[in-house]
């Protein structure tokens, strides 16, 4: 047995025969480099705590899984003998794609992609599928394995169960990082009674596909808490002005960057400029995977000493935490004229000093937290898999927003966050002009 | 009040007036960059949780160095009162010195400490009294206050229990780092009961100095565990083979790094040049202070990439944490003539291929437990501040080794420390040979 | 300083000069008698581990009433400088009505004032007025100071911010009941952040009244969890149908018992019969200061023992822990006619074998969460003090449930609790019939 | 499954089908009883939150046993082997052992037992062989089952491996109640890391017996942390004086009321007095299935108002929580003399009213720590069932003493536990004197 101590789930463990496969990904390069992808991006700006990687995080998806897999397997019924069946010919796979469902991530993961219009779920699969140490492992394994992973990492893999272990409304992912972001933040909203959620797991039958779910009664407190905990982690921890506001500045810098690197004054990271002129392919997979928070610090403290003065004041403010902050705006045209003029009177460029923040410039979503934020979507167009089943002891399923009135205030919850920020030397300024 | 959440003392509270120095100097540039040193340092590659920064700890030994001040100014006595006017004196001081300790800490101290032949405790007075934010912050506080915040920190300082509350056997420092330690490892070694420490906190005198000790009754089992827990630590924790050889690797990537610079085949980060050529000066401080973690990970990233194999290869190991193997031996010069031998055959250098690691070469020292191993100096020799003090009701001391079986135990407990690793392939070659 | 150790809140400390009037009032008999009162009557038949006394809760509240004091104390305002004062002169009147405000609490409170009629808060009274220790000692304190105590606790004192912190939406009773009840019994849904809580508390004038309250924007989460917790627990602990089978079996065996002194053929507790005999009176204070859960087991296993067997046969379930069962009843028309004739067939008496649970023979009453439940009683007819306020910057206050469309989803909740419950020999004998 | 939530353990399952002896026992009049023994006797007069009974202690200790089972079994060797064939045969044995290992206590234990003559482990034995609701399920589940339990439990029982999980160094026992006694009290110093000994958890042989110990090189630490942890509880909890001095007065209160028992002046417990009348035998152990702490408390109220003064006075010193205060004695000569001169001039009994504490009175042994306390015995003649044993990967046993120079510290260590008492009130007096 190979131990990993964890402070969220203390003792993480893999067998080494049996489950050899995971302990050879994890010391493959390009798991490692999840060590150098903080899990909160800039969250610890606002909760100093929180500097956890991908790295624990994946390891405690993947512990999850093992304990969501073994409840399940206990449990007797004809529903759950087929499960069974199913998840004996599935289980080291939906243990490989646990472990390796982050393997994209790449440094602040929403600024990156906007400067390389390629989203981190395309690189997970490069990484999978590519010319890569964690490739050459899992076709090792067995031959087409690379493939199914990936499938089960984009949801499309014929197992709904192991599909929705992974990628559901009550899933392993989130499950782990609700506990490990509250506790790391020391914001104590995301905590849940873990154990008790695992005891109550069931697995029933919704329109024809097997659903995992809680039990109807013993379940029923446990799954509000879970949705309120995530409810108070966006409030409160994701959506923080303070860490948006970081967000935005880093957003603006890259933009920056970009902008005079087009124009040959200054250079980007040679990896990210590979990858700026080849796009995704075999061979930038290999310089993705060189990209780290770290190698994007050290250009944010070269970009600081830059001759550029956009370039180099919005560097030093994010090494020095100078944040823009937010303004309360009562009459948002006046307030955009006002900055405007103050602006455009002191050659301030507005493209860089004002900065909107709204829901969906975010990358967090959730359906039952978020949807009104997204569209105004209706109700019957949202999958299975954006729900959390109840089952009673017949089987039979109930949605929780049907049958808890405060869920289902929540979904129905307007929640509009549109909020601007500009310099704080500035703010008093325009506020005050 | 501005409030920081924290994993191990939950929130951290600065008040806006009386404490505004400490806010200003947080957010400076200085302050801020040790967000990108880790506390642990390469832990993390044995405690995945263990990514925490010195930017929190710093946070978490001003916030216990206020609690400390306030438990002692509660209690009652005529020691009690003339401390209490010195602390009244002091507490800005003491609470400054706290959150400036580790200031001068860089990335992989010990590696860079050799590298540079600068130790840390230099750039972290350079930082206080250099042209700095905070050095302008502490001089506009009170004229000459950057001098007496190093002197503290250095230990010169004339209010000792100042200078005994920030570094002494029974300090805010180590008493944080062990909390923090023990908690993001995940390793339950480290915790003892904080809360009842500080209820038994009390002050007496001793060859005429004011001493901050434990109540001899209420606080002994405390004053034990709390040693115990050092100890545990330094055995699991700090001084755990894994890390050890992943240190070890890390001074020789810095090795042949600044060999092959000399020779000028590779560069050095520019900053890290400068300090080489110029040593600690004003100016270098301001180099000093760029260099993070992240600087040192993005060049072990692009010395992956050289041309040296040498260099490439010990940086890779890094990367994919192919860390050198221990080995156990039993005839030392059997040993060594094996490994010289089969390194001569394969051309394998053994200078970057045979780790030793002697406790000598550690960066933690620490007088009750480690003892032994630096010196097999007199008991005599000790200076006070390294012992733990217990009073009972008359204010009479008593040092805990002299009261406690177990401690005297561990005092004189022989830990000798010397490992050797080699890369896994060559392990079984050698040891088979 | 005196301290007690708390699994709850870890250490008690209460000053040996300035609270010395408490810790007498503690070493009291009348105080040491709430050692034999358990906090959760009969829960700990659900929650083993919930065994812990109104004794430590007192402890408890008595501790979180002085964290209040200091926190409110410490905020700067015109309004909290007149609460300060009014504090100063009423802090030791607030920790010592903490202290007793459950001292007249008796063993099943309900099913004993049931029996008496008499209900607990009048025994508070009248310990507290009466020729007591604990009179004698608030009289030394300051002549008229029982009185005083005795407003407090019955809510009609004219310091409405005493008042309030003891008992308001927002009290420090119901703060140590939920965090100790969901400690103790292991069931996670009552935790809440206490520190965060304390940290965001304010108060500010609703209506010419000083109300305490928690800040609109940092306090809002937690206000939200904190009613959500009171949720969980009434849900899933106070109401749990095990405690409510064994709380009304518990009444018909003082029924009957009752019954069976009146007709001379058993004999009660010398000390509950002088307070039948005379109902409250200042010589039966003296009486009921006897009676704790320790002589109503006693005499549960003598009435075990009984030639009734009514009596007896309700006595030996208690001991064996069978408890009636719950019955799903679809027809309740039906259900009745069936038990009846089924009970009257074989001679089983139908007041004592069939149970009837409503929420209002509950002892749980919790105007955000159960106003439903009493009566429909109008919105506009709740006091200020079944309020929790949310104060802005400048002050204003908003209701909690004005505000949160959570907390309003759950005022508006009809819960609606009947159950029945026979025992499980006839369960199937009646529902299969 | 059948789930208890527990304070320290979460949740404790069991299954309804294979483990439905273990949910018959509970559900015993005998089994529910043990809810009406506190775990720590008088201990909450110290630590007013140590108010849990022996009922979920003894589902803890099952609970463990099953864990330590399932670890054990896990392991993968030759022995282990021959273990896990020993223990599929025995496994219900062991949780059923574990589950009534304590059934025998009776209300402070120790007092009882110097009144009847009867030590606690023949009632544990009576209450499994005798005619009891007990004994049927165990013959019921196999006949001569109760025979093995009590086999087990009195450690005759030929499978070494059960007995030692239950009762040895490193045993369930002692495990469960460590952590919950040092949760409950809120004195942290019993506290270990469960999941890492589990972890660790290693058998081998030891002189031809299998023996249960912990991995040499992982385990170390934690056992010598464990070791540690009940030398702290030893010294600061179950030593405490106050509560000695509050298991000394319940002596003497015992010891008067069976002195005026038999003077015909009073009535002991009708249960109690068929014990001291006709010993233990098949009848008595109905009657002692009757005494609990209520019964002994509801006669401590009663003899507070009894005609003998000393009687009177000694139950309402324990209900008013009045003990005894502990005297620091320079000359034992001389302080014998003064208090027998104070005492006869003043008319008071000194066999009452002094009252002297000796490790041999205690009910707490343990062969680690206290060896030294009972006798000069000789190391060779410790059993091997007093040992931990560390296994190295080749299954060679070390023995943790030989190991561990703090725990061979601990062992050899006097602990000299002699200490008088004395009412308050004649404190100074006597020692003024």
């Amino acid at each position: 047995m190979k131990a990993f101590r964890d402070p969220v789930h203390n003792i993480i463990l893999f067998d080494k025969d049996s489950e050899k496969i995971l302990l050879d990904l994890i010391d493959t390069r390009e798991f490692q480099r999840l060590r150098h992808i903080k899990q909160l991006g800039l969250s610890s700006f606002t909760y100093p705590g929180a500097e956890h990687s991908r790295f624990v995080h994946s390891l405690g998806v993947t512990h999850l899984m093992k304990r969501f897999i073994e409840k399940i397997s206990s449990l007797k019924g004809n529903i759950e003998k087929r499960f069974l069946e199913e998840l004996n010919d599935n289980k080291i796979l939906a243990l490989t794609s646990a472990l390796l469902h982050d393997i994209g991530h790449g440094p602040f993961s929403h600024a990156l992609e906007k400067t390389t219009k390629i989203e981190h779920e395309k690189w997970t699969v490069g990484i999978i599928l590519g010319d890569t140490e964690i490739n050459r492992i899992l076709e090792d394994y067995q031959k087409g394995f690379a493939r199914e992973v990936a499938d089960v990492i984009q949801r499309t893999h014929k197992s709904k169960p192991v599909v929705k272990l992974l990628s559901s409304q009550l899933d392993t992912d989130r499950i782990d990082y609700l506990l490990r972001d509250s506790k790391m933040t020391g914001a104590g909203y995301g905590s849940f009674d873990l154990e008790w959620m695992i005891n109550t797991l069931r697995i029933g039958e919704v329109n024809g596909d097997i659903e995992v779910g809680l039990d109807l009664h013993k379940g029923f407190s446990i799954a509000e808490d879970f949705v309120m905990a995530r409810y108070y982690m966006y409030v409160n921890v994701y959506f923080h002005k303070a860490t948006r506001s970081a967000e935005l500045l880093i957003d603006k810098v890259f933009e920056r960057a970009s902008q005079l690197q087009k124009e040959g004054k200054i250079e980007l990271p040679e990896d990210l400029n590979e990858i700026l002129i080849n796009g995704i392919n075999k061979e930038t997979v290999n310089n993705y995977i060189n990209l780290t928070d770290n190698t994007m610090w050290h250009y944010f403290y070269l970009w600081a000493k830059s001759e550029d003065v956009i370039l180099s004041d919005l560097s030093n403010r994010l090494l020095a935490r100078r944040f823009f902050k937010s303004v309360n705006i009562i009459d948002i045209f006046k307030f955009f004229s006002t900055v405007q003029n103050y602006y455009n009177a002191n050659d301030i460029p507005i493209n860089f000093y004002l900065l909107r923040d709204e829901a969906t410039s975010s990358s967090y979503k959730d359906a039952y937290i978020m949807q009104s934020l997204r569209t105004e979507s209706q109700e019957s167009e949202r999958e299975a898999s954006e729900q959390i089943f109840l089952f009673d002891n017949k089987g039979h399923a109930e949605e929780l927003s049907n049958k808890s009135d405060i869920i289902r205030q929540i979904r129905n919850k307007k929640i509009s966050i549109e909020r601007f920020f500009i310099p704080e030397e500035h703010k008093n300024m325009v506020l005050g002009g």
